[in-house]
């Protein structure tokens, strides 16, 4: 490990402890050292409140003066409640700016860098470049992209399937993942599921962690289907969009309106077009989805190449079935060659069960 | 870890090291310490030649006396061509006995110990079980169940798929995982599968490594419809055997004989028995058998009870399709509650693949 890594490492885990909070801003870190010694470190901790180069600069004061700054993400060059950061790193005296990775908003990447560089200051970047891209996966795709980061999150049998052949599915997976599943939630924006899921498991869609916040529950329901007495409909836990299709019922949507409920009608024919969801969802500010729902869902926006990251708990059982369902239907690809390579695997285990975590290969990480 | 556990491993390590050259016999290890000190190391090389106690004996000489042996299976009791390795003990003047395991056959089973003990000698016994009993599960299954140790291997996609909706399936699994499977047939006396699967492939089911084995090559066909000039019936890398049903076309069996191929009949009337081809294995000295087929032969050994050990190579890919083959098909399980358990699951990263190794808790391994 290089110094470089050293320190770009203290502000990566300065800016992940604050997971969470900065919503929705970015995580960022940064450290400032000069002869050697740590003289600032700065993170930032909620919109509204200063960049992490502010923070770090204030405590190292005078000692800034011909030192290093380490941040994670490019210094900012638009005028904020805290002004352009990268103004502030030139009258502040540093010499040298390491960066992990560019803005990722194509209108302003770069410009920090300009203004670096126009005072005369050696700036590097890419240092733990993969790493701080990660960190902010969710807030990149949707400064870049203007949609929702899209998780698809599903609980299978070692043999891929999500139930029996008589749809018996109570549990697959064991308590401690299925508290996982309660952390996911919280840390989403909203939560989308199908309706053939709410009508067989009446689900509340609720994350039940201590202090868990709420994700807005989404149900993609082309005939509005729903019934009126279901958690979603009545509970109040959170709010409930309905996404349908021209062809529901005028007197059905009154009625769920009537209860609080959100309509929103695609204009689609026969099936709800999850393109048409995902836009509206990033119009409205939705900037993380978490996908739970059956097999024709997960299907139709793996096929629409949509989902971003991939979150399978495994369960190390064998249930067989020619006719079991598995979590991903629909017709599926003709030949191997085209299959959806995941990237970047991480398997971890949670009480007798198997967590994997992947990327399709489809989104190239740089992008985004 | 204790001092027992420390002269244990050592036992247990060269006794691996033998892996594949005491067929028909366990491994087996011994150590003999004295005064704190390695006095003798010895290892079960192959069949007729002395037992590992003997070895470790050997090279002790007299520093055997008062001393402490341990051995990873319990010193025989019969009258071999190295006779009692138990009355060797004895007379060495051994003081101390570890063993890991008794002796899996319950007709001598604790006939050594019973040995040692009238003679005043001390015996421990379960130091390092579990791993002791593992290294010689094929053995064990073998002598007391006199069947062959059946282990199912299969390659999938993550989303527990063996082949597209159209059938494909080159390749689900990376080059190095495609190795490792020639590196198991090698290791195993015969390989099964299903007529579907040879007359989809029209596979040689070698082992194709250097110096390495070929199994027996067994497929289950109940009316004889494998082509006679596919390659398991002309190339005469191995033998083939052939189970059938009472439905089979005596002409074709003819045939199919006179190109060395072996036709057993079970006298089923529709498909065959699984049992009664395990069950012939076991009479015929095979000991260890790889079920490399279909989801519906697959499945007919699993729902049957009759499999010891699953592999699974998994592809971190995605191909989705209701309609795509799954690598356990059949009616599979009623009720989640019914799922069979895979315990002692080991992951290991193979090429871009991982590789799940795990023993269905039907299984209790303290009976094999």
């Amino acid at each position: 490990m290089t110094n470089h890594e050293f320190y770009m490492d203290i502000a990566l885990n300065n800016a992940r402890a604050t997971k969470g909070q900065t919503d929705p801003n970015p995580l960022v870190g940064s450290v400032i050292v000069n002869h050697n010694r740590i003289v600032g470190l700065g993170t930032h901790l909620q919109a509204g409140e200063p960049h992490a180069e502010i923070h770090a600069l204030r405590m190292a004061g005078e000692q800034a003066r011909g030192g290093t700054i380490y941040v994670t993400l490019e210094p900012c060059s638009h005028h904020g409640r805290t002004g352009p950061c990268a103004e502030a790193i030139v009258q502040a005296g540093i010499k040298k700016v390491v960066i992990a990775t560019l803005d990722p908003n194509p209108i302003v990447s770069g410009n920090g860098v300009s203004i670096l560089k126009k005072a005369g200051i050696e700036v590097e970047i890419g240092i733990r470049e993969a790493e701080a891209i990660k960190m902010n996966e969710v807030f990149n795709t949707y400064i870049v992209q203007k949609r929702p980061f899209i998780t698809l999150k599903t609980g299978i049998t070692l043999d891929g399937k999500v139930a029996s052949h008589t749809l018996s599915s109570k549990w697959i997976t064991s308590e401690e993942a299925r508290k996982d599943v309660h952390q996911l939630r919280t840390e989403h924006m909203a939560i989308l599921t199908g309706i053939n899921t709410v009508l067989k498991d009446n689900p509340a869609l609720t994350a039940r962690i201590p202090n868990g916040r709420n994700p807005l529950r989404i149900v993609m329901d082309s005939s509005l289907r729903i019934p009126l007495d279901y958690q979603i409909v009545q509970d109040k836990q959170a709010n409930t969009w309905i996404f349908t299709t021209k062809n529901h019922d005028r007197h059905k949507r009154k009625e769920l309106e009537g209860f609080g409920v959100t309509v929103i009608n695609t204009g689609d024919s026969t099936v709800v077009d999850p393109g048409k969801v995902i836009t509206y969802l990033g119009e409205h500010g939705i900037s993380s989805l978490l996908i739970e729902a059956g097999g024709v869902i997960n299907a139709s926006f793996i096929e629409n190449r949509l989902v971003d990251k991939t979150i399978i708990y495994m369960a190390p059982k064998l249930i067989g079935g020619k006719h079991a369902p598995t979590f991903l239907e629909g017709t599926g690809i003709d030949k191997m060659e085209h299959a959806i390579e995941l990237k970047d695997i991480e398997i971890t285990q949670i009480g007798k069960d198997f967590k994997w975590t992947g990327y399709p290969a489809y989104r190239d990480m740089r992008d985004v």
